[in-house]
């Protein structure tokens, strides 16, 4: 043992035997779904049925969105120069930060703390969101995960409320973000809540951090940024000029689960 | 339409619908995992329930390998000089190429050659398992996905072929591995099918493309990077020395999912 | 022209015609070193050749400082996993942030504000000195630019004093760094001014802003990075385990510029 | 010392000395320019002053061209999102690759194996010239550096050769690809040598190794990320959407060295 002996809580290896958290991996393998073990690896417990099922629709709502967001231009741009898959999804992952994605963190923290200022017992809910209305509107600040620039009545939003509400799963932070949209709308501000802010609601009653909240977006976006590199090696010339936003869809017809 | 006009295959966007290959991404979400989500973002198609419980064994199986792996100690020292979450995740990514997760790839590659052999019809499955040990070792070349420096028994390795055994996806390219593993064993190297091995005949036998390999293990070791950067960001000490070896282990004790 | 027309200052493209800052690239080459034209990419503006001279001294400085610096560590970790070299270095790159060479924007930043004091012409330097360190070490906060680790007599500084005085570049930064260090000295904390404290004096002297800070670092240390990364790939194994200090040197003797 | 200890031929570190291939790096300081240290730190000996000078032609020819290449759009992408300097500079240099600043290392390298022809003895060169286009033609390639889509009489190209012939650095691969370039013409395809063709030649001509050809490019290429970072930055608003070519120029007029 050494002078910069350290210690790490996540996997114990030892020959023949892989244990993450506490888990023999052999053993959760089979039994755990890949989101399940997301969890695991990140918060150090299993997370229940439900808050698994949550994970998977909120990973699923955000695993693409189409070629314009910047991490799939960048992630295209980097492999259109012959760049290796594992660098171009890293240029792409660079390219997701405070302001794409970042929305997620921003209400989050917002919600932490209308929720430390709820649990203190003195205010209302509809006070304590009018606070904070005032005072983001007052600094100028934009509140976060409400509004769209393209999806008016985003269904992902609905989707993400109306599985949580079947298992159980709305909480404190949901009832929070929905009196703020309200009391943005009766202040004449009517926007629908976005994905972003639906995901961070359902995050906060998950007991995630908010420090996290960036990783829990790249994580789900990953496996787009792979399907837009692969594309863009099997189907594009290579350095080729990639339009921001002139850009149409010709893949598969639309199509539903029941045929 | 500028003359720079393109087309994508993965994600349309239209106003209040987003459809990934062709579904409604708020009617997968609910009723798709994560892991099926990504096989319908890579390769087109729903997966079989039996594949996605494969693929998600399999992810689990990858997510994390202590913090040994140069990916985990290259996201870790980027971590340790201030970087933020996604910048260290991107240098841990940019630390998993051909010599780190890659004996998938190229297991894959040689499995694909020799079932591509297999079925010119003329040769035993024995016979092409010779073959290809022969030629690899006459030119000097591992076998890969055979041996392992740390784990001579993987239980990853025994509990995947059980699964695929018991979900009957076990086909042609598991068969031919453990073929391959046999001969060698008869020539004196006993060695053990490891898991990169595993993995490589199992996603061989789900038509999972050779090129995607590499990310299929990234994507499954991103949550591991992320869980080891924050962990560095919030248990030590800025600009530390990191041994790359002389780490132990000081998370939950030993526990399984029955208690 | 779209609706996303945009422009840029940097450089003008015509055919047969590539103008920097208004400069023909043709005229300047031959005329102008490397260092003269990032500092004309960068500032806009030609330097003199008195800037030239410790504009490079500084980037000489700081080319390289051997294996132990996480950027080279994260750099060759990268590269002993098959990176190839802009990958290596970039995985490098990520690993240069506020905590690693972020000294020489903290300090800029310091003596900025302490200028702004000194040019409203109430307080003398001493004054705005003690003033610096009084609030500085009242906050908690570490002076930048001060002390080393190994170093304790860093004789780069004394290099760069030297070159700036000869040169008649040695302003009020460089006088007001001299007091805060004779300030903590006479508080009973006497540390030397290290490398990133001269050099940060030196730039706010130039007049570069402190938001290329970083840059200018990592500029001066990317070759650097590359003679790691090369080095690892010609002369190591893949995947071995990089000891993050017990590394010596076996390169030239030491020689000088005379023989 | 450990059983994984090493060594580096670098640099040598020690409590107020730091010598840069066994210069002491304060000796260098005020002596070499940063590109002379450049060249030290790669191929380990101090180049000559003429050397100096062609490299630091070749560097500042290469600083930067404009906001059209694929690395300036994937570190703006970047940027406009919320990344770091160094982080959007890394996405940049991650798109640095074969298919953008690699026709330098296909140029060395076809003349390389040229010379080597050469020296053989047996062969004139415009033989040898002729027996490369012949194979490289049967074979489908392109020849690396000759043609450009922008410049058809490449200002840099014609500045390089000449400062090479000044200070009579302009050696046998200079010629060979003159000889190339002249025999294509005699094939009817009359193409200029490009400004990739040109380093590499005077490259190759200077001993330096074909595998540093893009970290050559990079290097030089890393201040112009860091002036078109820095601008997205300044100038933009975050998380636009980055028009490829349709975008102009409103720098500084047109200007000389002479006034």
């Amino acid at each position: 043992m050494t002078d910069i002996h350290w210690n790490t809580q996540i996997t114990k290896i030892a020959p023949n035997e892989i244990r993450l958290r506490g888990y023999r991996i052999d053993d959760l393998m089979g039994e755990l779904s890949f989101t399940a073990a997301i969890y695991l690896a990140l918060l150090g417990e299993l997370p229940s049925p439900e808050a698994t099922m949550l994970m998977d629709a909120m990973m699923v709502a955000s695993i693409d969105h189409g070629a314009s967001p910047p991490s799939a231009l960048a992630a295209r741009t980097a492999a259109s120069t012959g760049a290796s898959l594992n660098s171009a999804v890293a240029a792409g992952l660079l390219s997701i930060n405070r302001l794409h994605g970042g929305a997620i963190e921003d209400c989050m923290r917002m919600l932490i703390e209308g929720l430390r200022r709820l649990n203190q017992g003195s205010k209302s809910i509809e006070q304590i969101a009018d606070q904070l209305v005032t005072d983001m509107t007052a600094a100028g600040q934009r509140i976060p995960g409400i509004g769209h620039r393209i999806h008016k009545n985003d269904p992902r939003t609905a989707k993400l409320f109306s599985l949580a509400q079947d298992a159980d799963l709305d909480g404190d932070a949901v009832r929070l973000l929905a009196q703020i949209q309200s009391t943005l709308a009766q202040k004449g501000k009517s926007l629908p809540i976005n994905v972003d802010g639906a995901i961070a609601a359902l995050l906060v009653d998950l007991n995630f951090p908010p420090e996290l909240a960036n990783a829990f977006f790249f994580m789900a976006r990953v496996p787009g940024l792979v399907a837009h590199v692969h594309e863009e090696q099997t189907r594009e010339r290579p350095m080729r000029r990639i339009h921001p936003t002139d850009h149409g869809y010709d893949g598969p017809e639309d199509r539903s689960l029941d045929t």
